[in-house]
Formats: C-alpha cells, structure tokens, sequence
C-alpha cells in the first residue's frame, strides 16, 4: 500500500493524515503500518498513553518522549470542563499549551460521562451532564464534541458515540449503535479542520451482526479511522478477544483500527493478531501509581516486603531512567514513604515497558515472526508473574 | 586563604574536607569560599535544598543538578526511622541509594525530635523519642547519631544538639548550650570516619554572651565547619538577624558557617552581609507545592485567577526548565487540577531560583559589590511582591 492511496480526499478524511500498510505477519493477522500526522509521525501497532488532564500523571513532556512513546491521549470531557477548551484554543492549542510536541489523540468525552456517572439525560441531541468537578450541568452534541476537539487541535479526533453497560439486552445496544450512528454522521458533517483526522467508532456490544451494521455504517462515511469501543466494560476476556477477531475482520483494510481502553499486556498482544494497530489504557500509568510495576518477568508489587534491600534494577533487561539508576530497595522506600518521586520513576517504568513491548510487537511483524515472540514473550512473562504471586 | 592551612589534621577534622575562602567583599563581612569534599566541591554562599527522604520531593536527582543545586541535606531522623540507616549502608551509602553524585549534609535529627513533637524523654545520655510513624521507642544519643551519619555517608556531618523553644528563659537556655556543648564533644570523640566532614553546632538563643560562650567552646574542640542552631524557631527577624550578626563575628573565620532552617530570600541576602556560607531551608520547596513561587519581581500565588490566561513563563528572566516550557495558565491548570507535574514545575522553579540567586551573590562578593547587589534585588522583588500582592 502507498501513500498516494490516502491522497484521495473526501469530505470525512483529512488531508494532513495518512495511513501506510508497510508489512503483514507471515501466521496471524498482526499488520505493521505507519500513521502520518501534522506533528509527526508513528509506527503501529503503537501503545497510547493516557495525558487525562493534559498531562501524563507526573512526568514531564520530556520525559514522556524519552520513555520512546509517539503520541498521547488527551481526555476531551476533563479539557472541556477544566480549564476549557477556549482557554486552550487561545493558547495555540493542546500541543503549545502542554508542550508535548509529537501526536496527541483526544477521545470524545462520551466515556467519560458514561464511566464517571454524570450523565443526566441522553437524548437525540446529545448527552445532558453534570461537571464532576462543581455539578454545573452542560450539553454535549455531536457537533459540540466536534469544535471542542477542532479548538484544542488533537491530530486525531474521536466520534461521540454512546457507551453502554454490559451486559445489555439486545435492543438497548441496537438502539445504542443506531444512535452512534446518526451521531457520526453529524460529527462528520460538522467536522471543519482538514489538518485533523477524525476517527470513527463502532459499537454493538459483543453482537457479530450488530458490530458489523455499524461498521459498515460507519465505513461508508469514509473516516481516516476506526475505533472499536464499548469493550473492556466488564465482558468476559474471551467476548473480548472474540469481538475483537470479528470486528476487525469487518473493518476497511486500508485505516487504523483502534481498540479502545485495552489494555494489559496479555490482551494487546493477543489483539494484535487480529489486527488491531492502535491501542490505549490507564493500566500502565495507574498501576505505576499504585506500586504495580511491570517486567519481562511479570508483575512485581513494590511494597513487597521481598524487595526491602533488593538492589536489583526492577528489570534487568529495562533501559528506562528508573531502571538505569535506581534499586527495588529505593523504589520500595519512595514508595513506602508515599513520595512522589515515586509515582515518577514508577510511570517512567511502565510506559517504557509498554513502548517497548510494542517496539518488539513491530519487530516481529515486520519479520514475520509474531507468532513466536508473542509466546516467547508470554512464556517469561507469565512465568515470573507466578513467582511473583508466590510471595 | 591556602588549602594547605587545612592538611593540618586534628582528631575533629576531616582529611577529605576542605574549606578555602576566596574573596571577601568590600562593604560588607559577605565573604566567598569554596567547600571540598570526597563528592566535589561547591563555592559559597549555598543554599542546600531539602531532601528529607533521600529525595528532593518531585525531583529526579537529574532535574536537581540541572536547577544548578550542588549540596542537598537529608534527614538523618527521617531515615534513621525508614528505610533504616544499615539498610542504605548496605547499599553503599546515601549518594548511591539516591543516586545522587554530588554532595549530602544530613543533619543530627535533633530538630526533628524537637519540631515532630515525638520527645519523650531528654537526659545527658541523649533523646529518648517516639517514631512520628508508628509509635516505636528509639533512643538517640551523641555516639549513635554519629554511627548513623556515618553509615549513611554523608559529606557533611552535624552533631547532636538540643534545640530549645522560643522564647525561653535564661537559665533554660543556660542549660540547654551546656548540654549541647558536652553532646558535642562526645560526637568529635565518638567519630571515626575521616572522610565525612563534622559540623558543631552553636546553641545559646539569642543572648550574646551565651552564643559566644557556646562557639568558643566548639571552636576548642575544632570542628570542619560551625553551624548556628535554634534559630528561626519563631523570634522576631530583628532578633534573629542580630543573633547571627553577633554569633558570626564569634566564630573562626577560616571555617565554614552554616545557619541551620534560614529561609527566605531576603533572610539569605540579610545573612550573607554578616559572613554566613551556607542556608538550607524547606521554603523553596514546600512553598512549591502549595503554588507559591519566587520570581526577580516577588512571590506569585499561581492559583491567583489573573494568571488564567497568562501566556507568561513564571520569570522573564529564569532560565530553568519550567519557564523555557511552560505558561503560567499550564501551571495553573495544573495547580488547580492537583496534578503531580504541578509539584514536579514548580519545584524545579523555586530550586532553581534559590540556586540562581545564590550564584548572583557569589558573583556580587567576588566582585566587592554585594551591596549594590543586594539592593538591586530587593527593590525588584519587594516591589513586585507588593504588585503581586495587590491582587
């Protein structure tokens, strides 16, 4: 696949964004590309960290790059909110304003008013919520969700979309993605900026049929993306990979797919090998936070008494800031002494372990070998894990 | 001043520790010198930076030298209760713990015992005290607070002093010195490494006679360095300036002075008129992580609503990371926000000015225009503050 194939524009893609096919994987459906945006671009399968607030909990910009991740998530509904999209449109945008230089994705805030239950009335128009922060009540449209992410200049904007509990009767998630539906369309048609892509998301619950209608729905209005989401709500893993396999099957070939909200190691590599290029997660800065590291070994709980006068890096074969420089023993203590040195150094850590997780997942496709280096990878990581639970 | 003077080796100092003083300025009894110690050298005046727990709270070791910082205190009280000091002797001591390359001074824990309100029981032989983390019976006496700095390795040592309340009686007082000054003579006697640096510390209030009863007697036992102790304990600033000014002229000349928890910009440049080298203080930090921040023209209270919009850098004229790279409306954002980057910049910003204003006096001595200087500062920031504070 070539460039040039993206050059075609219509009204639903950007002009500024593309997206290149570069290999395939020899056993699994695991795919290599490259997303080209106006602030640069990135290899895929690629791990998107979490910057809620404009900010990845506790690091610096600088220090977000050195971990080798490409490009952030920004949530839309915690921008809107605090300090305001409008702010930060006079500002230049979410690049100038946070300083972070590369690519920035902003979800639509539908998740948010789904998760953090401050939905107060859904209709046809939009969401009616109340602010987390101070209760004041606003209304999300599909096209206020569109010039909110236009305002704050995320390369890759997300369609609102309707999120529904698992499980859920069938004709609430029909209902649901017929709405998603009607939604995308306005957010295409709303859709203004022609440096930004626009992604569109699928729903359907773990429904084949239902996941299919909407994304053929979504396929016909020719988006740069496609996003699956509703998963990683409370189904099954096996639903979830199932959806997933399927889903994937039913998304254009020629676009980014993109799993929402997944996931842990486990379930990255195994979306991979359906096809899945992009993916994004609180797990990996929110464990950080709460002491969970992760290793090629496995998962290692910091406060474990074990590691008191451990001077091992947490992972040997790590080459991040934290494991170049610091003991399980002084982790643990910052940790212990509830530091916030702590919560740096252990998100340095993590996000690099996923960067470089994913930078091992590109290798791999790109020589044909997924397949062995995913259970090469599983076979130590789950092994450790283990050993690790054991204490 | 030669080094040479300092080969002379007594039983209280120091074969690795060097003090050599190289200008002293023309108006006033500021003075420049130079501290050598196994971990490098550093010019003074200096302000040392609190690293209570064996880290700058917020700061990787790599973020402090880059604000310019070239000493930073530990708490011996602090680490002696968590991790434990063997443990960090065990790991090759503090710098490596911390990883941290430059110079230490950890001080006597004696403050802590007096500020944390754990004392459960003062006697010659030394402090009986409760843990502040859980309740444990520790005693701490001259010889074992010396055994613990040692074996954290620290390059600047203190001894163990009683630090009383203000105000006190006379007698109180009295008493109190003389404690200090037999404590402090079982510290010379109880040392034994010869490559960490041992400071005295002068107690006596803020009555002439007594200080300088109390520095005579250290200066006997001859020490690396003198420090004044119990002050900023709650006396006017009159008091307290005057305290140091009649102390200062008390102590030796060729070594360095330490005056222990001062302070505030103003304090500083107050100090160094009446020959102190060295401050450490919590302000620059903590007032850090309440959004109190120091600029040429005074203190800005980041929550402030007029800095919403503010595309300013905190300091026109500051160099350091977080004003090359961030507004005051970011700063803001995420002071408001209580995001962890908020301490990280900020505090990076308030070090950094500390470091930068002490370089300023440097230059000023060497100069033999520290007055001018002086001055010049303090027109611009006092005004400022008031602009600042009118808001």
């Amino acid at each position: 696949m070539k460039l040039e194939k993206n050059d075609i524009h219509t009204q639903n893609t950007s002009r500024s964004f593309a997206f290149e096919l570069k290999a395939r994987d020899a056993s699994t459906r695991a795919r290599l590309g490259e997303v080209h945006t106006p602030h640069g671009s990135f290899e895929t399968p690629v791990f998107i960290p979490v910057g809620t607030r404009a900010t990845v909990k506790g690091l610096t910009p600088e220090m977000v790059e050195q971990t080798g991740t490409k490009i952030i998530l920004a949530n839309t509904y915690h921008l809107y909110l605090r300090p305001g999209h409008e702010l930060i449109g006079r500002h230049g945008g979410l690049h100038r304003f946070m300083n972070w230089p590369l690519p920035i994705l902003t979800d639509s805030g539908g998740f948010q008013v789904y998760s953090l239950g401050v939905l107060r009335k859904l209709t046809e128009e939009g969401y009616a919520f109340q602010s987390h922060i101070d209760g004041s009540s606003h209304v999300m449209t599909p096209e206020s969700c569109i010039a909110i992410q236009e305002t704050l200049g995320s390369d890759i904007m997300m369609c609102l979309d309707e999120c529904i509990s698992y499980p859920a009767e069938r004709r609430q998630v029909e209902a649901s993605l017929a709405l998603t539906i009607r939604w995308a369309k306005r957010c295409a048609d709303a859709r203004r900026s022609t440096s930004q892509a626009l992604f569109g998301i699928s729903q359907g619950g773990v429904h084949a049929d239902l996941r299919k209608r909407c994304i053929e729905a979504l396929a016909e209005m020719g988006f740069d993306g496609y996003a699956l989401g509703g998963l990683s709500v409370g189904e099954p893993k096996e639903l979830l990979y199932e959806t997933v396999e399927f889903s994937a099957l039913a998304l254009p070939d020629d676009k980014p797919r993109y799993l929402m909200g997944v996931g842990t190691p486990e379930d990255i590599l195994e979306c991979v090998c359906h096809g899945v290029d992009m993916f994004d997660c609180v797990i990996p800065t929110r464990n950080a936070r709460n002491g969970m590291l992760f290793t090629k070994k496995g998962k290692l709980v910091i406060k474990n008494a074990r590691y008191r006068q451990d001077r091992n890096p947490l992972d040997d074969q790590c080459r991040c800031y934290t494991c170049r420089n610091f003991s399980r023993a002084y982790l643990r203590h910052l940790f212990i002494a509830r530091e916030i040195l702590a919560i740096v150094l252990n998100t340095i850590h993590n996000i690099t372990f996923y960067a470089t997780l994913m930078k091992g997942v590109r290798e791999a496709v790109r020589g044909g070998t997924y397949e062995t280096f995913r259970k090469a990878f599983l076979d130590t990581y789950q092994t450790g894990s283990e050993e690790e639970k054991g204490c």
